[in-house]
């Protein structure tokens, strides 16, 4: 009993972290098309500076900057729509673990935003060994979040 | 003959607005799936404002400017998407006339962004009637692009 309660308790304190908690989605359905939008815009623009990082793009430092910047917007977004009761069922990829251990998920998308946000320096920097060592610290980011709560 | 040619330099020069043109898709169905995805976030921090507008939201000045802002950023996003060719074909809501008018296109995207633009000094202005006025404003360019170029 006790554990429960400490386990509700840490649910209701978690939930704090996600601002305006559910309120802006009037359907379940609706976070998950949300949240699956924000992740396909930072897997396009991430991507897009994986193609200069590896040279297959030349470097040119306002594009870089420019989808770094997208990224870091684009991170602050999906955490309250990954929040919704009962998300983790039907035409999604988010693992049940993400309800079980939400400190855990949500310290993981902090790190994302502060790596991302450090992306967005290093790109204004224009030094682009700074950017490919930054940017493989934003991609350990997704890692770490998605071996846990994003299914294969 | 001389209105074909007509046609196509239409088209090179109109082409010239959407920067970096095709390059960043490697595939029409991941132009089409980050144009909806655009779209899609587009449209939710839109309706975020439209019930505050409406009056089923209390107005915050800090929520609205973040909507606001965050629908400036996104519709500079989706253009070139719109422009890959072939891609009015499949799941897709596009209409062929965006390839056989694409400067009505582009001046009905241009004009949303100087839209949404406006709506973003408005709603870091605070004042609620110039907020619900601006909105307006937007939606008109929404529907002007929309009845033209979106299936129903």
């Amino acid at each position: 009993m006790k554990k429960l309660f400490k386990m509700a308790l840490c649910v209701v304190l978690v939930g704090s972290f996600f601002t305006a908690a559910y309120a802006q989605f009037a359907k379940p359905e609706d976070a998950v098309e949300y949240r699956k939008a924000v992740m396909t815009l930072i897997g396009h623009h991430f991507m897009q500076i994986a193609a200069v990082v590896k040279g297959q793009q030349p470097y040119e430092k306002n594009a870089v900057a420019r989808d770094a910047t997208l990224v870091e917007t684009l991170s602050k977004l999906p955490w309250e729509a990954f929040m919704v009761p009962g998300t983790d069922k039907g035409d999604t990829k988010l693992q049940p673990d993400a309800f079980k251990e939400p400190s855990k998920f949500s310290e993981d998308g902090k790190r994302f935003e502060a790596e991302a946000a450090k992306l967005v320096s290093a790109a204004n920097g224009g030094n682009l060994d700074a950017i490919k060592s930054q940017f493989g610290e934003v991609g350990k980011s997704c890692q770490e979040c998605h071996k846990q709560f994003r299914a294969r």
